[in-house]
């Protein structure tokens, strides 16, 4: 039976590798890397820069393959279809490097940056090439340090406050409001600086772009002062180097609820 | 000047060490750690076989203290207080030994289980051990593999729903309430089984304990049918090792909306 891990690597730092994910790649004989295009070379380099510093030469195989390209102007309500229709795309690309690149008892692996666990689809298009049919393989997931946990250790700070919550959300969902009941939020994929939004109430930012990379920007204080320091770096760092990926925790004061 | 390491350690599995997690274990002279009686003696051997595994024999000394005693009594309005208690007194005993264990130019580290970003009360405590002034050092945080992202990957499941948001927090508030739109709500530090009171509902639970350990047990499925297996579960592996440490995933299906 053919075998798939799903490697959780980091958020940036190599060095954010865990034991358990170094012994996956070390038995990997081909690892299925996802192009998006000439803006993400970075990302890309990146990669291949962890095969290489873990992997004797020769002892694996790399094959990339083009993403499929994303309707990205769809909101509100058609996003998650839209979603879908891209990882069935994606599904279709993934069956066929498993079926055509992978023996009958191969192993395979997809690096995934962060935590697979989160706001990532690999693990839901493995499903849906499962439930397609046209291959059989089992696989595994190796949990990585997520953006929002290097961005916390970043900070030096704690995610939640004594006994309280903490929310995961999108930019897409915090331009909707701030969620019932939760002092602590983190956000992720924000093309938005949907935070702007809240530049007159007492809240603190953390906020960090390319975590753990040489490029990495920290910045944190009261949102009012530290936001539009963010938006200048963000602006500056996205036209700089062509591409961002950035997440930031908003903790709201508790004299504000 | 002194320096210390808030290393997290992952949630039980030694390979969930990153290689940023060894290197610090390996420029630290030091490790403090802290005993809560003898309960939990098997988290403090497993602690010992991690530097055991990761560092020559005679290259660090490690530093037991007694845990203080927390007021586990006190709920609702009192808990904050409580805790806020026992760090105190918690930061009475660290800068006791980072004063007296550690040279004025010495490196001392903390081990936490899991993410030192979340629930967990280090990162408050030598805070609160600075601001004192009775000692100064510096200090960096390593990020680790939290029990969250070992429980998802483990049950092979994202933590989050298309551009949805996801909450992380404790059986305390799960009992007084599923949060306002959420679907997927990730539940620590539940002594109680808080998730009985959804039995009736349409929703999946994915469970687990002792995660990454030879212990380790999972346990998914409807809550109808799930929720009565883990509570047996519960119930015998609590009583067979004298503690136990878990967390769940909920997550509501589109229909119950």
């Amino acid at each position: 039976m053919r075998r798939i891990h799903v490697i959780g690597i980091g958020s940036g730092d190599p060095d954010q590798l865990t034991l358990q994910a170094v012994k996956a790649l070390r038995s990997t004989e081909v690892f299925f890397l996802l192009d998006k295009g000439e803006v993400k070379d970075d990302l890309t380099r990146l990669r291949r820069d962890i095969l290489d510093a873990h992997l004797p030469e020769g002892s694996y195989r790399v094959v990339t393959a083009r993403d499929p390209e994303r309707d990205r102007r769809a909101g509100g309500a058609a996003y998650p279809p839209a979603v879908g229709d891209w990882r069935s795309a994606r599904a279709g690309i993934y069956e066929r490097l498993i079926a055509e690149e992978l023996g009958e008892d191969g192993t395979g692996a997809f690096l995934v940056w962060g935590d697979p666990a989160l706001y990532d689809s690999t693990l839901a298009i493995l499903q849906e090439v499962l439930e397609r049919g046209g291959v059989r393989f089992a696989y595994d997931v190796v949990p990585g340090i997520s953006s929002v946990s290097a961005l916390a250790a970043r900070h030096r700070t704690g995610l939640n406050r004594v006994a309280r919550p903490v929310q995961i959300t999108t930019g897409r969902r915090l331009a909707e409001g701030l969620p019932e009941g939760v002092d602590d939020v983190i956000v992720m994929l924000d093309a938005h600086q949907a935070f702007r939004a809240y530049a007159d109430q007492d809240m603190d930012i953390y906020w960090g772009a390319y975590l753990g990379t040489p490029d990495e920007i920290l910045v944190s204080g009261p949102i009012a002062e530290a936001g539009p320091r963010i938006e200048r770096l963000r602006a500056e760092a996205r036209e700089r180097k062509g591409w961002i990926m950035d997440t930031y925790l908003l903790r709201r004061n508790p004299g504000d609820r």
